[in-house]
Protein backbone atom coordinates (compact mmCIF):
# COMPACT_ATOMS: atom_id res chain seq x y z
CA UNK A 1 0.00 0.00 0.00
CA UNK A 2 0.83 3.76 -0.69
CA UNK A 3 0.40 6.71 2.06
CA UNK A 4 -0.69 9.88 0.99
CA UNK A 5 -1.87 13.33 1.55
CA UNK A 6 -5.31 13.89 0.16
CA UNK A 7 -4.91 17.37 -1.73
CA UNK A 8 -8.06 17.80 -3.76
CA UNK A 9 -11.49 16.74 -5.13
CA UNK A 10 -12.09 15.60 -8.49
CA UNK A 11 -15.71 15.98 -9.93
CA UNK A 12 -17.21 14.03 -12.76
CA UNK A 13 -20.96 14.25 -13.99
CA UNK A 14 -20.61 12.15 -16.95
CA UNK A 15 -19.24 8.73 -15.59
CA UNK A 16 -19.92 4.92 -15.45
CA UNK A 17 -22.78 4.24 -13.56
CA UNK A 18 -20.92 1.83 -11.42
CA UNK A 19 -19.43 5.05 -10.14
CA UNK A 20 -22.29 6.62 -9.07
CA UNK A 21 -22.13 8.34 -5.42
CA UNK A 22 -18.64 7.66 -5.13
CA UNK A 23 -16.02 10.50 -3.73
CA UNK A 24 -13.15 11.65 -6.15
CA UNK A 25 -10.01 12.82 -4.18
CA UNK A 26 -6.38 13.85 -5.53
CA UNK A 27 -3.67 12.23 -3.74
CA UNK A 28 -0.31 13.28 -2.89
CA UNK A 29 1.80 10.13 -2.35
CA UNK A 30 4.43 10.57 0.57
CA UNK A 31 6.87 8.94 2.21
CA UNK A 32 7.42 7.55 5.41
CA UNK A 33 9.44 10.95 6.41
CA UNK A 34 6.42 13.06 4.70
CA UNK A 35 8.07 13.81 2.08
CA UNK A 36 6.44 14.38 -1.17
CA UNK A 37 7.11 11.93 -3.78
CA UNK A 38 6.05 10.67 -7.52
CA UNK A 39 2.86 12.02 -9.25
CA UNK A 40 -0.61 12.44 -8.32
CA UNK A 41 -3.54 10.21 -8.75
CA UNK A 42 -7.18 9.66 -7.68
CA UNK A 43 -8.67 7.39 -5.41
CA UNK A 44 -12.14 6.80 -4.25
CA UNK A 45 -12.63 7.53 -0.68
CA UNK A 46 -14.51 4.05 1.56
CA UNK A 47 -13.82 5.58 5.04
CA UNK A 48 -14.81 8.96 5.11
CA UNK A 49 -11.70 10.87 4.29
CA UNK A 50 -11.22 14.63 3.35
CA UNK A 51 -8.68 17.78 2.06
CA UNK A 52 -5.38 17.41 4.46
CA UNK A 53 -5.62 14.24 5.80
CA UNK A 54 -2.85 11.63 5.76
CA UNK A 55 -4.15 8.28 3.64
CA UNK A 56 -3.59 4.78 3.31
CA UNK A 57 -4.24 3.72 -0.31
CA UNK A 58 -4.77 0.50 -1.66
CA UNK A 59 -4.30 -0.33 -5.45
CA UNK A 60 -4.75 -2.70 -8.30
CA UNK A 61 -7.32 -5.03 -8.29
CA UNK A 62 -7.48 -5.31 -4.14
CA UNK A 63 -8.87 -1.36 -4.57
CA UNK A 64 -12.33 -3.11 -5.94
CA UNK A 65 -12.99 -5.45 -2.99
CA UNK A 66 -13.92 -2.90 -0.49
CA UNK A 67 -16.29 -1.57 -2.28
CA UNK A 68 -19.44 -3.63 -2.06
CA UNK A 69 -19.58 -4.40 -5.86
CA UNK A 70 -17.19 -6.81 -7.26
CA UNK A 71 -16.74 -5.25 -10.71
CA UNK A 72 -16.75 -2.03 -10.18
CA UNK A 73 -13.88 0.38 -12.69
CA UNK A 74 -11.59 1.27 -9.63
CA UNK A 75 -8.05 1.00 -9.25
CA UNK A 76 -7.44 3.23 -5.96
CA UNK A 77 -9.24 2.96 -2.91
CA UNK A 78 -8.65 4.84 0.33
CA UNK A 79 -8.57 2.16 3.16
CA UNK A 80 -7.38 4.46 6.38
CA UNK A 81 -6.99 7.31 7.97
CA UNK A 82 -3.34 7.29 8.88
CA UNK A 83 -3.13 8.47 12.69
CA UNK A 84 0.69 7.72 12.95
CA UNK A 85 3.76 6.68 11.06
CA UNK A 86 6.81 5.50 13.46
CA UNK A 87 10.12 5.09 12.17
CA UNK A 88 13.01 3.21 13.21
CA UNK A 89 15.84 5.71 14.83
CA UNK A 90 18.51 4.28 13.04
CA UNK A 91 16.74 5.15 9.67
CA UNK A 92 18.31 8.26 8.29
CA UNK A 93 17.33 10.03 5.28
CA UNK B 1 -6.75 6.26 -11.13
CA UNK B 2 -5.24 8.71 -13.41
CA UNK B 3 -6.58 11.98 -14.85
CA UNK B 4 -5.61 12.76 -18.76
CA UNK B 5 -6.05 15.09 -21.93
CA UNK B 6 -7.04 13.23 -24.89
CA UNK B 7 -4.86 14.19 -27.49
CA UNK B 8 -5.49 11.80 -30.57
CA UNK B 9 -6.83 8.30 -31.33
CA UNK B 10 -5.35 5.02 -32.92
CA UNK B 11 -6.90 2.88 -35.50
CA UNK B 12 -6.04 -0.76 -35.87
CA UNK B 13 -8.06 -2.68 -38.90
CA UNK B 14 -6.57 -6.13 -37.38
CA UNK B 15 -7.13 -6.56 -34.17
CA UNK B 16 -8.64 -8.99 -31.79
CA UNK B 17 -12.36 -10.09 -32.17
CA UNK B 18 -12.93 -8.97 -28.61
CA UNK B 19 -11.91 -5.10 -29.46
CA UNK B 20 -13.99 -4.69 -32.63
CA UNK B 21 -16.09 -1.77 -32.57
CA UNK B 22 -14.38 0.09 -29.55
CA UNK B 23 -12.66 3.71 -29.91
CA UNK B 24 -8.94 3.93 -28.76
CA UNK B 25 -7.95 6.83 -27.83
CA UNK B 26 -4.20 8.41 -26.96
CA UNK B 27 -3.92 9.86 -23.25
CA UNK B 28 -2.09 12.20 -22.10
CA UNK B 29 -1.69 11.97 -17.87
CA UNK B 30 -1.75 15.26 -16.23
CA UNK B 31 -1.36 16.12 -12.71
CA UNK B 32 -3.68 18.51 -10.41
CA UNK B 33 -2.52 21.22 -11.44
CA UNK B 34 -2.95 20.00 -15.37
CA UNK B 35 1.04 19.90 -16.10
CA UNK B 36 1.50 16.97 -18.58
CA UNK B 37 3.33 14.34 -16.60
CA UNK B 38 4.40 10.66 -18.14
CA UNK B 39 4.44 9.01 -21.12
CA UNK B 40 1.18 8.78 -23.15
CA UNK B 41 -0.53 5.56 -23.48
CA UNK B 42 -4.03 4.10 -25.24
CA UNK B 43 -7.20 4.03 -23.29
CA UNK B 44 -10.87 2.64 -24.18
CA UNK B 45 -13.77 5.20 -24.17
CA UNK B 46 -16.54 3.61 -22.63
CA UNK B 47 -18.29 6.80 -22.03
CA UNK B 48 -18.27 8.82 -25.39
CA UNK B 49 -15.59 11.07 -24.66
CA UNK B 50 -13.40 12.72 -27.09
CA UNK B 51 -10.02 14.56 -28.60
CA UNK B 52 -9.22 17.88 -26.13
CA UNK B 53 -11.19 16.67 -23.27
CA UNK B 54 -9.82 15.50 -20.04
CA UNK B 55 -10.66 12.45 -18.27
CA UNK B 56 -10.60 9.73 -15.83
CA UNK B 57 -8.87 6.40 -16.74
CA UNK B 58 -8.64 2.94 -14.70
CA UNK B 59 -5.94 0.77 -15.45
CA UNK B 60 -4.97 -3.08 -14.65
CA UNK B 61 -7.73 -5.37 -14.37
CA UNK B 62 -10.93 -2.84 -13.36
CA UNK B 63 -10.34 -1.83 -16.84
CA UNK B 64 -11.81 -4.68 -17.93
CA UNK B 65 -15.10 -4.73 -15.97
CA UNK B 66 -17.06 -1.93 -16.81
CA UNK B 67 -17.54 -3.27 -20.92
CA UNK B 68 -19.66 -5.69 -20.56
CA UNK B 69 -17.56 -8.55 -21.05
CA UNK B 70 -15.42 -10.31 -18.60
CA UNK B 71 -12.82 -11.53 -20.79
CA UNK B 72 -11.97 -8.94 -23.03
CA UNK B 73 -8.15 -7.90 -23.39
CA UNK B 74 -7.89 -4.13 -22.03
CA UNK B 75 -6.27 -2.58 -19.09
CA UNK B 76 -6.74 0.71 -19.71
CA UNK B 77 -10.64 2.17 -19.89
CA UNK B 78 -12.23 5.77 -19.75
CA UNK B 79 -14.64 5.67 -17.07
CA UNK B 80 -15.40 9.74 -16.82
CA UNK B 81 -15.17 13.31 -18.03
CA UNK B 82 -13.42 15.44 -15.43
CA UNK B 83 -15.89 18.70 -15.14
CA UNK B 84 -13.42 19.99 -12.65
CA UNK B 85 -10.28 19.24 -10.33
CA UNK B 86 -10.38 21.42 -7.13
CA UNK B 87 -6.88 21.61 -4.92
CA UNK B 88 -6.35 22.39 -1.66
CA UNK B 89 -4.75 26.58 -1.59
CA UNK B 90 -2.60 25.33 0.80
CA UNK B 91 -1.43 23.30 -1.85
CA UNK B 92 2.02 25.09 -3.63
CA UNK B 93 3.32 22.88 -6.57
CA UNK C 1 -2.57 -0.09 -23.65
CA UNK C 2 0.97 0.97 -24.98
CA UNK C 3 1.86 1.04 -28.46
CA UNK C 4 5.54 -0.23 -29.84
CA UNK C 5 7.52 -1.30 -32.74
CA UNK C 6 8.39 -5.14 -32.94
CA UNK C 7 12.69 -4.84 -32.72
CA UNK C 8 13.08 -8.39 -32.12
CA UNK C 9 12.42 -12.43 -31.70
CA UNK C 10 13.23 -14.56 -28.44
CA UNK C 11 13.25 -18.53 -28.73
CA UNK C 12 13.75 -20.30 -25.45
CA UNK C 13 13.45 -24.18 -26.12
CA UNK C 14 13.23 -24.67 -21.94
CA UNK C 15 9.94 -23.15 -20.84
CA UNK C 16 6.18 -23.67 -19.65
CA UNK C 17 4.63 -26.10 -21.68
CA UNK C 18 1.49 -24.06 -21.81
CA UNK C 19 3.98 -21.66 -23.77
CA UNK C 20 4.50 -24.13 -26.49
CA UNK C 21 3.50 -22.53 -30.17
CA UNK C 22 3.47 -19.22 -29.14
CA UNK C 23 5.47 -16.25 -30.57
CA UNK C 24 7.43 -14.14 -28.29
CA UNK C 25 8.20 -10.91 -29.85
CA UNK C 26 10.86 -8.06 -28.58
CA UNK C 27 8.46 -4.41 -28.50
CA UNK C 28 10.11 -1.08 -27.70
CA UNK C 29 7.46 1.00 -26.81
CA UNK C 30 6.83 4.33 -28.29
CA UNK C 31 4.77 7.48 -27.78
CA UNK C 32 2.31 8.79 -29.89
CA UNK C 33 4.91 11.21 -31.84
CA UNK C 34 6.66 7.50 -32.55
CA UNK C 35 9.45 8.62 -30.09
CA UNK C 36 11.08 5.32 -28.38
CA UNK C 37 10.10 5.97 -24.75
CA UNK C 38 10.82 3.20 -21.84
CA UNK C 39 12.96 -0.13 -21.78
CA UNK C 40 12.12 -3.21 -24.20
CA UNK C 41 9.14 -5.73 -23.25
CA UNK C 42 8.51 -9.47 -24.13
CA UNK C 43 5.31 -9.68 -25.65
CA UNK C 44 3.05 -12.92 -27.16
CA UNK C 45 2.09 -12.15 -30.82
CA UNK C 46 -1.85 -13.34 -30.99
CA UNK C 47 -2.75 -11.53 -34.42
CA UNK C 48 0.49 -12.40 -36.65
CA UNK C 49 2.58 -9.62 -36.02
CA UNK C 50 6.49 -9.33 -37.17
CA UNK C 51 9.63 -7.43 -37.19
CA UNK C 52 9.27 -3.59 -37.82
CA UNK C 53 5.16 -3.46 -37.28
CA UNK C 54 3.77 -0.58 -34.99
CA UNK C 55 1.33 -3.04 -32.79
CA UNK C 56 -0.95 -2.50 -29.63
CA UNK C 57 0.09 -4.25 -26.38
CA UNK C 58 -2.26 -4.97 -23.43
CA UNK C 59 -0.22 -5.80 -19.76
CA UNK C 60 -1.24 -7.58 -17.33
CA UNK C 61 -4.33 -9.91 -16.44
CA UNK C 62 -6.29 -8.80 -19.38
CA UNK C 63 -2.85 -10.58 -21.30
CA UNK C 64 -3.91 -13.63 -20.87
CA UNK C 65 -8.08 -13.54 -21.48
CA UNK C 66 -7.23 -13.26 -25.52
CA UNK C 67 -4.97 -16.57 -25.74
CA UNK C 68 -8.09 -19.08 -25.35
CA UNK C 69 -6.45 -20.31 -21.96
CA UNK C 70 -7.60 -18.85 -18.66
CA UNK C 71 -4.55 -19.90 -16.53
CA UNK C 72 -1.52 -19.27 -19.06
CA UNK C 73 1.75 -17.65 -17.68
CA UNK C 74 1.40 -14.57 -20.07
CA UNK C 75 1.37 -10.69 -18.94
CA UNK C 76 1.75 -9.19 -22.50
CA UNK C 77 0.20 -9.60 -25.57
CA UNK C 78 -0.25 -8.30 -28.82
CA UNK C 79 -3.71 -7.48 -29.68
CA UNK C 80 -3.52 -5.02 -32.97
CA UNK C 81 -1.42 -4.05 -35.92
CA UNK C 82 -1.74 -0.52 -35.76
CA UNK C 83 -2.39 1.44 -39.22
CA UNK C 84 -2.42 4.99 -37.85
CA UNK C 85 -1.98 7.68 -35.12
CA UNK C 86 -3.50 10.56 -35.06
CA UNK C 87 -2.70 13.56 -33.03
CA UNK C 88 -4.65 16.43 -32.00
CA UNK C 89 -3.09 19.29 -34.09
CA UNK C 90 -2.67 21.28 -31.21
CA UNK C 91 -0.51 19.34 -29.51
CA UNK C 92 3.21 20.68 -29.63
CA UNK C 93 5.66 17.74 -28.37
CA UNK D 1 8.97 -10.19 -5.64
CA UNK D 2 11.31 -7.21 -3.48
CA UNK D 3 13.29 -7.98 -0.89
CA UNK D 4 13.30 -4.78 1.41
CA UNK D 5 14.01 -3.48 5.00
CA UNK D 6 11.59 -2.88 7.24
CA UNK D 7 12.37 0.81 8.98
CA UNK D 8 8.63 1.38 10.38
CA UNK D 9 4.99 1.14 11.22
CA UNK D 10 1.64 2.50 10.79
CA UNK D 11 -1.05 2.96 12.38
CA UNK D 12 -4.38 3.77 11.92
CA UNK D 13 -7.54 3.35 13.75
CA UNK D 14 -10.02 4.34 11.35
CA UNK D 15 -9.69 1.99 8.56
CA UNK D 16 -11.73 -0.70 6.63
CA UNK D 17 -13.15 -3.65 8.70
CA UNK D 18 -11.29 -6.24 6.46
CA UNK D 19 -7.91 -4.69 7.63
CA UNK D 20 -8.36 -4.72 11.72
CA UNK D 21 -6.13 -6.69 13.56
CA UNK D 22 -3.66 -6.38 10.71
CA UNK D 23 0.11 -4.97 11.61
CA UNK D 24 1.08 -2.37 8.93
CA UNK D 25 5.27 -2.03 8.02
CA UNK D 26 6.88 0.57 6.46
CA UNK D 27 9.16 -1.10 3.62
CA UNK D 28 12.18 -0.05 2.34
CA UNK D 29 12.82 -1.66 -0.98
CA UNK D 30 16.44 -3.10 -1.56
CA UNK D 31 18.59 -4.76 -4.27
CA UNK D 32 20.96 -7.31 -3.88
CA UNK D 33 23.91 -5.95 -2.59
CA UNK D 34 21.79 -4.27 0.57
CA UNK D 35 21.48 -1.13 -1.62
CA UNK D 36 18.31 1.14 -0.49
CA UNK D 37 16.52 1.56 -4.19
CA UNK D 38 12.97 3.22 -4.70
CA UNK D 39 10.59 4.40 -2.69
CA UNK D 40 9.31 2.97 0.87
CA UNK D 41 5.84 1.46 0.69
CA UNK D 42 3.52 -0.02 3.36
CA UNK D 43 3.03 -3.87 3.48
CA UNK D 44 0.57 -5.97 6.06
CA UNK D 45 2.93 -8.35 7.77
CA UNK D 46 1.79 -12.37 7.80
CA UNK D 47 4.62 -13.86 9.46
CA UNK D 48 5.76 -12.17 12.46
CA UNK D 49 8.38 -9.85 11.15
CA UNK D 50 9.46 -6.39 12.29
CA UNK D 51 11.65 -3.40 12.32
CA UNK D 52 15.42 -4.17 11.13
CA UNK D 53 14.79 -7.32 9.39
CA UNK D 54 14.82 -8.02 5.72
CA UNK D 55 11.80 -9.44 4.27
CA UNK D 56 10.31 -10.73 1.01
CA UNK D 57 7.27 -8.83 0.05
CA UNK D 58 4.71 -9.89 -2.30
CA UNK D 59 2.63 -7.46 -4.51
CA UNK D 60 -0.65 -6.94 -6.33
CA UNK D 61 -3.50 -9.86 -6.06
CA UNK D 62 -1.34 -11.89 -4.89
CA UNK D 63 -0.73 -10.56 -2.01
CA UNK D 64 -4.21 -10.88 -0.90
CA UNK D 65 -4.15 -14.67 -1.41
CA UNK D 66 -2.21 -15.45 1.96
CA UNK D 67 -4.29 -13.45 4.51
CA UNK D 68 -7.01 -15.95 4.76
CA UNK D 69 -9.84 -14.08 2.95
CA UNK D 70 -10.21 -13.78 -0.42
CA UNK D 71 -11.36 -9.81 -0.53
CA UNK D 72 -9.00 -7.96 1.51
CA UNK D 73 -8.18 -4.72 0.47
CA UNK D 74 -4.06 -5.28 0.04
CA UNK D 75 -1.68 -5.16 -2.42
CA UNK D 76 1.38 -5.59 -0.85
CA UNK D 77 1.96 -8.63 2.13
CA UNK D 78 5.28 -9.88 3.21
CA UNK D 79 5.49 -13.48 3.03
CA UNK D 80 8.85 -14.37 4.15
CA UNK D 81 12.41 -13.21 6.34
CA UNK D 82 15.78 -13.45 4.24
CA UNK D 83 18.06 -15.47 5.88
CA UNK D 84 20.58 -14.79 2.94
CA UNK D 85 21.15 -13.21 -0.23
CA UNK D 86 24.18 -14.74 -2.01
CA UNK D 87 25.03 -12.83 -5.27
CA UNK D 88 27.10 -14.26 -7.93
CA UNK D 89 30.75 -13.32 -7.47
CA UNK D 90 30.57 -12.49 -11.63
CA UNK D 91 28.42 -9.75 -10.48
CA UNK D 92 30.14 -5.97 -10.00
CA UNK D 93 27.68 -3.52 -8.91
CA UNK E 1 6.93 -10.14 -19.50
CA UNK E 2 10.77 -9.33 -19.11
CA UNK E 3 14.24 -10.77 -19.89
CA UNK E 4 16.58 -10.95 -17.20
CA UNK E 5 19.78 -12.86 -16.07
CA UNK E 6 20.18 -14.78 -12.71
CA UNK E 7 22.46 -12.89 -10.46
CA UNK E 8 21.94 -14.63 -7.08
CA UNK E 9 19.62 -16.69 -4.47
CA UNK E 10 17.73 -15.86 -1.94
CA UNK E 11 17.30 -18.16 1.22
CA UNK E 12 14.38 -17.55 4.20
CA UNK E 13 13.38 -20.39 5.88
CA UNK E 14 10.80 -18.19 7.75
CA UNK E 15 8.16 -17.93 5.21
CA UNK E 16 4.77 -18.65 3.84
CA UNK E 17 3.94 -22.38 4.09
CA UNK E 18 2.65 -21.82 0.46
CA UNK E 19 6.09 -21.45 -0.19
CA UNK E 20 7.75 -23.77 1.28
CA UNK E 21 10.11 -26.26 -1.47
CA UNK E 22 9.78 -23.05 -4.26
CA UNK E 23 13.53 -21.70 -5.20
CA UNK E 24 13.81 -17.60 -5.00
CA UNK E 25 16.45 -16.47 -7.32
CA UNK E 26 17.82 -12.62 -7.72
CA UNK E 27 16.91 -11.49 -11.55
CA UNK E 28 18.97 -8.39 -12.94
CA UNK E 29 16.73 -7.49 -15.74
CA UNK E 30 18.18 -6.69 -19.07
CA UNK E 31 16.96 -4.86 -22.50
CA UNK E 32 17.27 -7.04 -25.72
CA UNK E 33 21.24 -6.07 -26.30
CA UNK E 34 22.05 -7.43 -23.00
CA UNK E 35 22.32 -3.78 -21.39
CA UNK E 36 21.44 -4.02 -17.54
CA UNK E 37 18.11 -1.73 -16.95
CA UNK E 38 16.21 -1.21 -13.38
CA UNK E 39 16.68 -2.88 -10.61
CA UNK E 40 16.68 -6.31 -9.78
CA UNK E 41 13.62 -8.61 -8.50
CA UNK E 42 12.82 -11.83 -6.92
CA UNK E 43 11.55 -14.20 -8.86
CA UNK E 44 10.31 -18.13 -8.65
CA UNK E 45 12.04 -20.78 -10.56
CA UNK E 46 9.40 -22.83 -12.76
CA UNK E 47 11.53 -25.11 -14.92
CA UNK E 48 15.29 -25.37 -13.09
CA UNK E 49 17.21 -22.63 -14.36
CA UNK E 50 20.53 -21.59 -11.97
CA UNK E 51 22.47 -18.80 -11.48
CA UNK E 52 24.01 -17.19 -14.79
CA UNK E 53 21.49 -18.10 -17.53
CA UNK E 54 19.11 -15.54 -19.20
CA UNK E 55 15.57 -16.07 -18.47
CA UNK E 56 11.90 -14.78 -19.55
CA UNK E 57 9.84 -13.96 -16.33
CA UNK E 58 6.22 -13.37 -15.99
CA UNK E 59 4.50 -10.62 -13.50
CA UNK E 60 1.32 -10.22 -11.64
CA UNK E 61 -1.15 -12.62 -11.31
CA UNK E 62 0.22 -14.69 -14.41
CA UNK E 63 2.76 -15.52 -12.26
CA UNK E 64 0.46 -17.55 -10.20
CA UNK E 65 -1.00 -19.77 -12.67
CA UNK E 66 2.15 -21.85 -13.43
CA UNK E 67 3.17 -22.67 -10.00
CA UNK E 68 0.03 -25.91 -9.74
CA UNK E 69 -2.04 -23.59 -6.94
CA UNK E 70 -4.16 -20.76 -7.35
CA UNK E 71 -3.74 -18.94 -4.47
CA UNK E 72 0.10 -18.64 -4.36
CA UNK E 73 1.68 -15.48 -2.76
CA UNK E 74 4.03 -14.85 -6.08
CA UNK E 75 4.00 -12.33 -8.30
CA UNK E 76 7.18 -13.10 -10.51
CA UNK E 77 8.12 -16.74 -12.04
CA UNK E 78 10.80 -17.98 -14.26
CA UNK E 79 9.08 -19.51 -16.71
CA UNK E 80 11.79 -20.11 -19.73
CA UNK E 81 15.41 -19.76 -20.63
CA UNK E 82 16.45 -17.90 -23.37
CA UNK E 83 18.34 -19.49 -26.17
CA UNK E 84 18.49 -16.50 -28.44
CA UNK E 85 17.52 -12.83 -28.18
CA UNK E 86 17.43 -11.70 -32.25
CA UNK E 87 17.28 -7.94 -33.05
CA UNK E 88 16.44 -6.13 -36.38
CA UNK E 89 19.53 -5.07 -38.02
CA UNK E 90 17.84 -1.63 -38.60
CA UNK E 91 17.40 -1.22 -35.06
CA UNK E 92 20.77 0.89 -33.48
CA UNK E 93 20.63 1.20 -29.50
Amino acid sequence: MQIGRIVGNVWATKKDDDLNGLKFLVVQPIDCYSHYEGHTFIAVDSIGSGIGEIVLVVKGSSARVCLGKKYIPVDATIVGIVDNVEVDKGEKK
